[in-house]
C-alpha cells in the first residue's frame, strides 16, 4: 500500500497546500452585482456620512438652549421661522427663540443644534410653538460624519459582500469595487460501483450523490463549477479527463473511490498531472482519513473520500479553506461557530481529530449540542443535524456538560 | 395624522397578514436544480437504504463467530473463498471457516455478517488468512436499511433544499420533487430626498440603498425580484407604478419615506390599490415603528420604514415571515438563533419591542453578545455586528450576564 505513511491534521494539510498556492486575480465590478463575492481590497469612505446633520424625528429643529427648563407646566415658546422639506437644502436659518419644521431624515435649519419631537409640542393660540420638553444639543439627530468619516474603513478585504456591506458601500457612493475574479472548479466522482441518481440501481451499485453535494457546497461560496461525467476505475480515462479539467478550471475536486484501489487510482492520476503533485496523503481524522491533496500548475488537486459524510466533512474542513484562500477570504468570515453545552459524553481516539454531527437546541439559558445518533457515515445524519463538533486529536473525548464549539452548516 | 392609532407587535402583524394570504402553488422540479428552493411536500424513501449491507472497511467479509477469541497471540485461521469487487453483486458465498475479500462501500459475501479490517490480518505461510482480532456480528458494516427504510421521512415539507437534503433525496433515487413555485417580488424606494447611489449627491439629498439591500435580502431567500425606478413623493406616479407591479408580481415592498408625509403617501397608495387594503398601520417596535402592511388580490403590500436599519430589521422580522409563509416555509427553518451571554446592560421601554444589534464573540465557555456602540439607525452598525437581540415589549431591559437569544444575520 502506498498510502497513509504520514498522515497530517486538517490544519497542517490546509497550510501545506495554501503556502504554495497564490490568490486569484481581482477585477473591478459593480457593487450592485457583487453580492456574495469576495472583496479584494479594503474599502474606505471618502466622505462624511451622513453628509449633513439629519433629524431622526418629525418636528422642529431648534437651538437646544432655547428649550432648557421647558416642561408640561412651564412650556417654552418659539416662533416658527420656516420649514425644510425632505430633500431640500438648508435654505432657512433660525435666530434665538426661533424653530423650523423638519422631517425624519431631513436637514435642520441653520443655527439649530437639536430636534424637538412634534409629539412634545403644540401650537399656542397666538401661533407660537409651545415646547413641553427640553432637548439636549444633538438630541434626535444623527451628526454629520457619525456613520463614516473620510478614511474610515467600511469593509475589509476578504469579506464576502452581503446585504449590509452592499448598503454601506452604496451609502458612501461607492459603486465599483475590486473583487476576486470568480473561480471555476472541476468536480469528478469516480468508482465502478457508482451510477447516476436517475439510473436504475442494480445489485452492488450505489447512487453517486457526491458530485451534486460538492457542487452545491461550492456554489454556496459563490464559485462556479464544471461537473464531469462519472469516471470508471480506469487510469487512462481518469487521467485524460483530469488533464482536460486542469486546462479549463482553477481547481480539481475528485470524490474518489473509498476502497484502497480507488484511492490508489486517484493518487496515480494526481501524480500523473505534473509537479509538485501530491503533498498530503491521508489525514488524521474521522471521518475523512483517505484524503489526498496536491498541486499542479498552481491549481489545487483535492481528492475527497468516497463516503458522502466523509466527503462533505473534508470538503468543509479542508477543501473549503483552500478554495477560500484562493478567493482571498479567511475562513473566520465563512464559518458560523457557536458555543454549546454538550448533552452526552463523546469518546474519541487520541491522535485523531473527530467530527461528530449534532443538533443544536436553543432552550433556556444555553445552546445544547445533542450528538446525532447513528453511525458517522449514514447520510441521514447530515439531514438530521445542524452542524458538527470537532474533537481535537489531543483529546480522549469530551464530557456531558462541557462547552463545545459547534460549526453550524 | 392618520397613523399609529393601533400599533401591534411584529408577531401580531405577521399573523394578521398571513391568515389572509394563501400559499403559492407548487410545481414538480428536478431535485438537482432545486437547491435553495422550498419543498412543497414531505418526501419519504420508497427503498431500503443502503440497498445492501455494505462494508465500511477494506478487508474480509466473515462469519463473526469464526473470529471469536482471536488475538495477536492466538490468531484464528480462515480460508479465502473469493473476492467481491466494488460494484459487483453478491456472486460469492462463504461457508464456516471461510472469508472473502471486500472493499469499503462494497458487498459482503453471502453468509458473512461482519467485516475484518485488513490491518488486523495477515497471510500465513500456508496461504490462510491469519486473524488477530475478533469482530462482533454487524461490525464494520452499514446494515441494509440502516440509513432509510421504506416510508421513512427524508425531508419535511417547508424545508429549504440544502446540500444535505439534496444528497439524501438523490441517494434514495428521488430525482423529482414538488417545490413551491418561485415568487417575484416588486421593490420600490420612494422619497424626494433620494438619489440613486451612482448619481451626484446635492445638499439635503441622500443615496437610496434600501432598494438594493432589500433586493439582496429577498434574493437570499431564493426569490426573484423586480426593481422599480426611484419614486418621487407624487401620488399619481406611485399609484400607477404600484398598480403595474400588482399585475406582474406576487408582492409589493415599498421602502417609504420616513417622514409623516412620506408615510401618509404610502398608506394612500396602498389603500388606492383595492380591498382589503391596509390591515396594519404602525408596529410597537424600535426601530421600525412606521411600518404599513396590507393585502390586495391575495398579494401582500409591505411598507417598510425609510431608515435603512429600520427597513432591514422590519424586513427580517415581519416581511420575511410573510413572504416565507407564501413560500410554505416556517421561519424556524430560515433563522439561525443562538443563546449568548449579554456583555452589558440594555435598557428598553416597556410596551415596545426593541432590536439591538450585537457582535457575537465565541471565547471560552460562552457566546458573548456585545451590543454595538452607536445609534440604532447608523448604517455602519449593520456591518459591524453579527446579528440582533430582541427585547420583548413586556421587558424594561436586560442585564449584563443575562442569557439572550441572538438572531444571526
Amino acid at each position: 500500500m502506498t498510502e497513509f505513511f504520514n498522515v497530517v491534521t486538517p490544519d497542517e494539510a490546509v497550510a501545506i497546500i495554501c503556502t504554495k498556492l497564490s490568490k486569484a486575480e481581482s477585477l473591478q465590478a459593480n457593487v450592485k452585482d457583487s453580492v456574495g463575492r469576495v472583496l479584494a481590497e479594503s474599502v474606505y469612505s471618502s466622505e462624511l456620512l451622513p453628509a449633513f446633520t439629519r433629524s431622526t424625528m418629525d418636528g422642529y429643529s431648534v437651538r437646544a438652549q432655547d428649550t432648557f427648563g421647558a416642561s408640561d407646566t412651564n412650556p417654552a415658546y418659539l416662533e416658527l421661522a420656516g420649514e425644510i422639506l425632505m430633500g431640500q437644502d438648508q435654505h432657512t436659518s433660525i435666530a434665538p427663540g426661533e424653530a423650523a419644521t423638519c422631517f425624519t431624515g431631513g436637514m435642520l435649519a441653520g443655527g439649530a443644534d437639536a430636534v424637538l419631537m412634534i409629539e412634545n409640542t403644540s401650537i399656542s393660540k397666538t401661533g407660537l410653538i409651545e415646547v413641553f420638553r427640553q432637548v439636549a444639543p444633538g438630541e434626535n439627530t444623527i451628526q454629520k460624519g457619525e456613520d463614516y468619516c473620510p478614511g474610515e474603513m467600511i469593509a475589509e478585504s476578504g469579506k464576502i459582500i452581503d446585504s449590509h456591506i452592499l448598503g454601506s458601500l452604496l451609502s458612501a457612493g461607492i459603486t465599483k469595487v475590486d473583487i476576486t475574479r470568480n473561480l471555476n472548479i472541476a468536480i469528478f466522482s469516480s468508482g465502478d460501483e457508482l451510477v447516476a441518481p436517475e439510473e436504475p440501481l442494480t445489485a452492488g451499485k450505489i447512487r453517486d450523490i457526491n458530485l451534486y453535494m460538492i457542487n452545491s457546497l461550492i456554489r454556496e461560496l459563490g464559485i462556479d463549477t464544471t461537473l464531469f461525467p462519472l469516471l470508471p476505475d480506469d487510469f487512462d480515462v481518469q487521467h485524460e479527463q483530469a488533464k482536460e479539467a486542469l486546462t479549463k478550471c482553477d481547481a480539481i475536486v475528485f470524490s474518489a473511490g473509498s476502497s484502497i484501489s480507488g484511492r490508489d487510482l486517484t493518487a496515480k492520476v494526481f501524480e500523473s498531472l505534473g509537479k509538485p503533485g501530491i503533498l498530503v496523503h491521508g489525514l488524521s481524522i474521522k471521518p475523512g482519513k483517505p484524503t489526498i491533496l496536491g498541486i499542479c500548475d498552481n491549481k489545487p488537486l483535492i481528492g475527497l473520500p468516497g463516503n458522502p459524510v466523509s466527503a462533505v466533512t473534508v470538503f468543509k474542513e479542508v477543501a473549503r479553506p483552500i478554495v477560500m484562500h484562493m478567493m482571498g477570504a479567511p475562513m473566520q468570515y465563512i464559518k458560523t461557530v457557536v458555543s454549546c453545552r454538550l448533552a452526552s459524553n463523546l469518546s474519541s481516539s487520541s491522535g485523531r481529530t473527530d467530527y461528530v454531527r449534532v443538533q443544536v437546541v436553543v432552550e433556556g439559558e444555553h445552546n445544547t449540542a445533542v450528538p446525532v445518533y447513528g453511525k458517522s457515515n449514514l447520510i441521514s445524519t447530515m439531514v438530521n443535524s445542524d452542524g458538527y463538533v470537532v474533537i481535537p486529536s489531543d483529546s480522549d473525548g469530551i464530557y456531558e456538560g462541557d462547552f463545545v464549539d459547534v460549526v453550524i452548516d
